[in-house]
């Protein structure tokens, strides 16, 4: 165990989770081009049935890239975008009228029972069916209509890293394919590079911060909110630290009662329209006694942050939420050390749950 | 301050927080009756131009209300329901395709721009707007196609909580109309008594185990998650204990890792089909160390518990998760009270918050 914050990357070279960080650049590279066939074939059955919504469904760290893939359809494609629970189906019998809609299915392994029983639901109704998946020979990519492979190859460390980062570059591909966007299809090809840069970024003066914390927020906003749940559901997991994600927007409600001085928050946001709705609940936080940590590329957001931690500025403001992740798995795995934690052996889990 | 946890209602009988929540029953009453028109309206609307998805849009409490709309539209009429997250239409000037859709707006005050300016999306669409509201001279009520009083009157502790079961009931009031469901109907009927019987319940024997508790989660599965995500909130706000809401299904992934002996878990239950998970889920918990106090009316749920509170059995098991919101205040009262908090000056905390 090192209880001394150092650089991420040098505090435990064999570390299974930034081993597996570290492909993620590579990854994406290789996802953009394995998806251009299926992303054409499915953007022109898109074409010839728009669908009226999408849904996701999803589990654990892909129901967070599904809630990235919720900002972005949204905000992109004025696509509204539902979160289907599988316990509707499951539990309660739901015949979901998902006909007119576009249903897209995460999952790393493809094989939980109630994704698939929505999926299936979902095909016997006319749906469009999309996985986002890492096993290209899972029952998910069966059967689903349309497949996106992320191309992460075998993710065998409990905290999934290339495997998020994967859906997330996915759903940007299907976004700047469907909306015809060339600017973010350019940008795209830029982010192998910047998840470079990202997997280098010294977290390490933020490490103190969450070293000794019994609880703290993950702060987000629009695009990055769901990064911030996937951050503090990484904390939780593999740093045992109860942290818990806010958009900054929410914040302000109840949970602004369990501030006292020095309470621990890291805010992730993005250089776009979110950044001054963000850095005000930064700094009302730090009025009530917060201490923030900031990573982003936005000056502003730095500027607003008791601890900076400066990110590399994205071509496109929709990668900053994917810079933001890759970066953050340095400083969950340092903040893990410092609480003497294994990020590669956590706690009471084992890496597939299959819930019906 | 009393530190010693006593039954909730003797505690502190001046207590702001208590006499609202003890006048949602008739609250409730009144509302099922001031309701029966514009019910009738919007149901003859509904059914002459039928949504193709249903799509919310809340803050706060009302946005955990919003979740139980979800689940209810999906379990009983198979509408799939989105969450529509303000900051893609304020910030990322998203133009939402809402013209099949329903947009449920739910709002205590009615004044929230952010929700204003989604509505106004919706309206401009030509999505049936339906305003969920209890000060009927709001913008909102205003701004909305068809508007279904709370009926709550002046709501005055930063808590709410006549407002909420108010939401909760009107939210089954619509789909028990929408769906011709008669026995929901007659059940709905039944819910102020029932109410009245969960104000009484005594929740004394579950406050040792979270007066002293750094942490705790509170589980829920399927239409009882979302109140289980409110009773997270309220513990947060008014108890300043840091609880966080989870599905049965997702805290077996990530969040498992908090659990250390004596960790401190409530879980709220419907004795209905998500019976068998939740207690499942519970065990499991227990399993690592866990101790669990259950608020239910299922006895499968009870026998699974460390410390039953046992709740009034509803004729409807859609009923049981707004019981188990009413019972909820007087043990979040009185763990605010032995915790040393004045659950009617929660810190750092006003009424309104607006968010653009």
């Amino acid at each position: 165990m090192n209880a001394k914050p150092t650089r991420s990357r040098d505090a435990s070279p064999s570390s299974l989770l930034l081993a597996e960080a570290a492909q993620a650049p590579d990854v994406v590279a290789r996802l953009l081009d394995a998806n251009r066939k299926p992303l054409e074939r499915l953007v022109a059955e898109l074409e010839r049935r728009p669908p009226a919504f999408a849904a996701t469904v999803a589990r654990g760290s892909s129901d967070n890239a599904a809630d990235f893939a919720r900002y972005c359809l949204e905000s992109a494609l004025g696509l509204v975008t539902a979160s289907v629970a599988p316990s509707t189906v499951t539990r309660y019998g739901a015949d979901l009228r998902l006909e007119n809609g576009l249903l897209l299915a995460i999952s790393q392994s493809g094989e939980s029972p109630d994704l698939l029983a929505v999926v299936e639901q979902a095909r016997r109704r006319g749906a469009i069916t999309v996985a986002i998946v890492n096993r290209e020979d899972s029952p998910l990519a069966a059967l689903c209509a349309h497949c996106l492979p992320m191309q992460a190859g075998a993710e065998r460390s409990t905290g999934a890293t290339k495997s998020f980062i994967a859906s997330l570059a996915a759903i940007l591909a299907l976004v700047a394919a469907w909306g015809r966007d060339a600017e973010l299809g350019r940008a795209l090809h830029l982010l192998p590079d910047l998840l470079r840069q990202a997997h280098d970024v010294d977290g390490s003066p933020a490490v103190p911060l969450f070293a000794g914390a019994r609880s703290a927020f993950v702060l987000g906003r629009g695009r990055s909110y769901p990064i911030a749940r996937e951050i503090a559901l990484k904390l939780k997991e593999l740093a045992v630290l109860h942290a818990e994600a806010f958009s900054a927007a929410e914040v302000m409600h109840g949970p602004l009662a369990l501030l006292s001085p020095g309470f621990p928050v890291l805010a992730v946001g993005a250089a776009d329209a979110t950044e001054e709705g963000l850095r005000d609940a930064m700094l009302a936080l730090r009025g009530h006694g917060a201490i923030v940590a900031g990573a982003s590329a936005s000056p502003l957001l730095l500027q607003a942050a008791d601890i900076p931690v400066a990110l590399p500025a994205a071509p496109h403001p929709a990668l900053d939420p994917i810079v933001a992740a890759q970066a953050a798995y340095g400083l969950v795995h340092a903040v893990a050390l410092a609480r003497g934690h294994d990020p590669d052996a956590p706690r009471h889990i084992t890496k597939v749950t299959k819930t019906l």
